[in-house]
């Protein structure tokens, strides 16, 4: 979806994005799937930081050196931090919300200069205010979810990952149902959020286009009430740690 | 996609395909592109292993116990792989091509009792099949991705991504663009074959309504030559690793 303008603090997402799709002549209709990438949901909350205003500590200068990075960012990436869980050339990190990415979440893209956007403070709340200025402003119940963009281990490239949905249970699954030949499958929970946050932010394309926002029309989920953190895997119940 | 037939060795899956999207009026266009599970692609290439024909090793038999599976499977497994990447209650491989998934591809869903499907010996080559099939027959050049559901570190449930594409490059380079700011990207390339991956597995939705094959349109992508093997991260530049 194009057409969204570039947004500020305080800003409604919810009309925004009403306005923007009734400019090219697209009509939510109930079930679709509203993917919102991070960075304007956390410039609307006030979450992109000036640097400017950033005093590095000494262990973030002392980080930033390893990471060829900007003292002051790596200083916002230590307050978005629970856990360091690598660090190499590039700090893998726990977010606050348990989410495992790149520098916690902190993002240089897609914000002014001398800025970065931190992830919202609860993602899941979010999307649940989008949804409602959605569903208040034209009727329609639909899914939102808010995308970021994540590496991964294993593989190449990054794809779209939910941080928050509402509307939408996150997780699909089959365990109990049977196959094609009537065996019982024993071990397939399917990250429904993810897969759709991976299709919206490959449809979104090229970013300096501007297109912040993507909508899915007939997506398989369940309606419901849900959560991102369903999608974090425990320490302790991750298979590859 | 629905109302394809259960497949047996020696189907050709493109002309399956198409029989099943004209029964319920889907038509093929330019770009379309076709997600087909990884299961009816290994069984219409023969690569179903009748577990009664398999004779364990003491090494097999030894990690069944651990896992609790099947020494047969167990057997299976060891003859996919090319290495161990973690081993508990679950078997993490890389297999032969370089994917690191479960079991090496190994599965037991959707293939006859007592049998489990390996994945094809070079997915590409049998997306590049189907899609030079559909061409044939229909004219129309489109996509193909022969899908997989894998696990993921670090978050829960399974995700589709690609083994095999034909017609596509898997990765979508923006590295030198620029974002909405005029600042360059440094560090963008997205995994649009796997992102696709993902949207068509979730679509196919439940596996014992039989639908093995899923269609999307409009997607953004690069048409060409790629191989899936692109998406494969070499462990010297596996940044979780």
């Amino acid at each position: 979806m194009c057409g969204m303008p570039k947004v500020k603090r305080g800003d409604n997402l919810g009309k925004l994005i009403l306005r923007a799709a009734a400019v090219q002549g697209l009509e939510f209709e109930r079930g679709d799937v509203a993917v919102v990438t991070q960075s304007i949901v956390s410039k609307a909350e006030g979450r992109a930081v000036d640097l400017r205003r950033v005093r590095p500590s000494d262990l973030a200068k002392q980080l930033a050196g390893q990471l060829g990075k900007d003292p002051r960012e790596v200083e916002v990436i230590l307050h978005e931090l629970k856990e360091i869980v690598r660090l190499r050339h590039v700090l893998i990190a726990r977010t606050l919300h348990g989410f495992v990415c790149a520098n916690a979440g902190v993002d240089h893209s897609n914000v002014e200069k001398n800025h970065v956007t931190t992830l919202p403070a609860d993602p899941d709340a979010s999307a649940e205010r989008i949804r409602r200025s959605i569903k208040r402003a034209s009727g329609v119940d639909v899914a939102v979810i808010v995308s970021d963009s994540h590496g991964r281990p294993f593989r190449v490239g990054a794809v779209g990952v939910a941080v928050g949905v509402a509307g939408m249970r996150p997780l699909l699954d089959l365990r109990g149902k049977r196959d094609l030949y009537g065996k019982k499958l024993t071990s397939k929970v399917i990250a429904v959020a993810d897969a759709l946050a991976a299709a919206g932010v490959a449809a979104m394309g090229e970013a300096s286009e501007g297109t912040p926002v993507a909508v899915i029309k007939g997506a398989t989920y369940e309606r419901g009430k849900g959560r991102a953190r369903e999608l974090v895997r425990s320490r302790e119940r991750d298979l590859f740690g």
